[in-house]
C-alpha cells in the first residue's frame, strides 16, 4: 500500500473539515471578542522526533520553541500556553522534572505564562504545546513583491549535520560538532528579531519544514519567482560536507528543524533590518531576491536551477 | 517502583511551573486584549482511551466532546477549535476518511470553526484538541452555598456498563445494551443546557473523571459537606447490576466519562431550572444538598457512609 504523505493528510483533513483556503500559515488567525487572537499548536513525538540521546529536558523546552518559532516569524510575541502531555505509565519521576524543568526553562526564556494543560499514559512520550497571542495583523506567507530581496536569520544545515552526529554517523571539529548539536538540543527561535522587525518584512515564513520548503511555498503563494544567489551555509559547515564528500545543499535545503525564519523586505528597508540584526546580533543572511515568474530557482555563475521542494515531511 | 498517580503528575508539574493555586478548574481563563478567553485542551490515546472495536469517526467525534463537556459544565459556548494528530504511519486513507468524518460531525453538532492543528506521525493514535471561547465569568467549582441543592444532568453508570460490553463482558437486555454502547460511543454533552441555567448555578464540574471525584472536589473547594440522597441511576442499570451482581455504587460514581455535569444552587432556582430542563430534554436529577463541614457522604435511611473519590486516574 502506498503510503500516504504529510501533505495528502492535510489536504484531506482541509477539503472534510470544509476550509475554503488551501494555502496555510504558520499560525492561526481568529477572532473572538474584540481582539484578533494568534494561536499555534506544535506536538513533538518520542518516536519521531526526539533522538534517544536528547535530554528529556530539552526535548520539552524544543516542543515551546517550535511553536515560538512560527510566532516569530509572523512577528507576534506568545502570551500565554497549553501543554498536553502524553506520559507511558513506567515513567519516573526524575523524568517527569526533567521534562518540567524543560518546560520551565521556556516559559522564562519566552516570558509566556503556561495556564495548564493535561496529561495522559500513552504508548510513548508525547508534548503537544498551544501558544496564544493577540495581534494587529501578521505577516502573511504570500505577501512578497517583485524586486524585494529575500533573506533567512542564521546559517542552514547545522541541524542536519547535529542529527547525523547525535545518532552517531559523521563527524567534525568540536567546535563545529557543538555548533551542530546545539541547533537540534538547543535551538534559538529569534523572537526578538521578528517581533522588532516585522513592519519592514512583506511577508515571511518559519523553516523548519526546511529551506527549499519554505521557499517554495512563499514563492507559490504570492505568485513570484524567488531567486537564490547566495546559499546561506557557514564556512565550516562547507568544509565538513567537503570533507565527508556530501552534499551541501542537500544539508542546507534539505535539512528542517532549523527554527530561523525566510523573510522578503524592499530594497528600501534593507539598511534597517540588516542594522536591527546588528543590535539584536541576529546573524541575518541576505539570499536572493523575488522576480516575476514562478518557481525557485538557484543562481550558478549564470545558471539557473530549480530548487526542488525537498524538506522534512512525516510519513515519508 | 512506585507508579505516580496522575494527581502527583499533575501537582508536580504545577509546582515545577510556579502555579500558586492547586485548586483546579475545568477550563483555563486568561485575559488577552479586552477579552477574557477560555481555552481547554484535551487528548484521547488510542492504547489508552478508545476501545479496539469503536470506530474511529466515533473516537474523533468524542475527542471534541470531552473538551465540550468541560466547556458545557462552566456555561460557555465554544467558538473555535484546534486539532492535533498523531498517525502511525501505516495508516490508510479511508482510515483516515474516518477521523475526518468525525471531527466534521463534531464541527457541525457544536457549531465549533476548526482553525487547523498539525500532523504528526507516531506509534499510535492520538487526538488532540484545543477549544477556544469568550466569557465575562464562568461558574466555579469552588462556589457551592450552604442549603444549595446538588443536580446532575443525567443518569450515570451506563458508561461503565457499556465498556463492559464492548469489551465483550457481561450484557443485559437489547435497550440497555444499546443505550450502555452509545454512552461510550456516542456521548452527548449537555452544552445548551449549561450556556443556558449557568446564571443559576452556584458551582459546577464536568463530571467525566467520575462521579465521586468530582463531587469530592467541589466539597472540597468549597469547603462544604455534600450530602447524597439520591443515587442518579437508571432503574434498568440497577436491574443489570442486580442481576450480575455487581455493586452499584461502583457503576455511578466510579465509572467516570459519563460527560454528565454536577451543578449546585439554591432552592430558589430549583423551579426555574427544573422546567428549563423539560424544555430543553435534558433527565436532570437531584442527588443530594450542601451542608456546612466536609465530605461527601451517601445518605441511606440516617446512616451516612463516607463517599471516596474513587473515580478514573491515569497511570494508576
Amino acid at each position: 500500500m502506498k503510503k500516504l504523505d504529510e501533505t495528502s493528510i492535510i489536504e484531506i483533513f482541509q477539503k472534510g473539515l470544509g476550509k475554503k483556503k488551501f494555502e496555510s500559515e504558520d499560525v492561526e488567525v481568529f477572532n473572538l471578542g474584540k481582539n484578533k487572537i494568534v494561536a499555534k499548536t506544535d506536538t513533538l513525538v518520542q518516536s519521531t522526533d526526539i533522538p534517544s540521546k536528547m535530554k528529556l529536558s530539552d526535548a520539552a523546552r524544543k516542543s515551546i520553541v517550535a511553536c515560538v518559532s512560527d510566532f516569530a516569524s509572523k512577528g507576534v510575541k506568545p502570551s500565554y500556553g497549553m501543554i498536553s502531555i502524553n506520559l507511558p505509565n513506567t515513567i519516573s519521576r526524575s523524568k517527569i522534572n526533567e521534562i518540567v524543568s524543560g518546560f520551565r526553562k521556556a516559559s522564562k526564556e519566552f516570558n509566556i505564562s503556561i495556564l495548564g494543560g493535561d496529561t495522559n499514559g500513552g504508548k510513548e512520550i508525547v508534548f503537544n504545546v498551544c501558544l496564544f497571542g493577540i495581534v494587529d495583523k501578521i505577516v502573511s506567507r504570500r505577501n512578497s513583491k517583485k524586486k524585494d530581496l529575500i533573506f533567512v536569520t542564521g546559517p542552514f544545515g547545522y541541524t542536519a549535520a547535529g542529527l547525523n552526529m547525535i545518532l552517531g554517523k559523521k563527524r567534525g571539529k568540536p567546535d563545529f560538532v557543538k555548533k551542530s548539536i546545539n541547533s537540534v538540543i538547543k535551538p534559538k527561535p529569534r523572537l526578538n528579531f521578528g517581533i522588532k522587525n516585522k513592519k519592514y518584512f512583506s511577508s515571511s515564513m518559519d523553516s523548519s519544514d526546511g529551506l527549499s520548503t519554505t521557499l517554495n511555498e512563499m514563492a507559490k503563494q504570492s505568485k513570484n519567482k524567488f531567486i537564490i544567489t547566495k546559499i546561506p551555509a557557514s564556512k565550516d559547515l562547507e568544509n565538513f560536507v567537503k570533507a565527508h564528500k556530501l552534499n551541501l545543499n542537500n544539508f542546507v535545503f534539505n535539512g528542517g528543524e532549523e527554527y530561523e525564519f525566510v523573510f522578503t523586505a524592499s530594497q528600501n528597508h534593507k539598511k534597517t533590518i540588516v542594522k536591527n540584526a546588528k543590535l539584536l546580533k541576529i546573524p541575518i543572511i541576505e539570499i536572493g531576491f523575488v522576480t516575476s515568474g514562478k518557481g525557485v530557482y538557484l543562481k550558478n555563475d549564470n545558471n539557473l536551477v530549480q530548487l526542488q521542494d525537498k524538506g522534512w515531511k512525516h510519513f515519508k
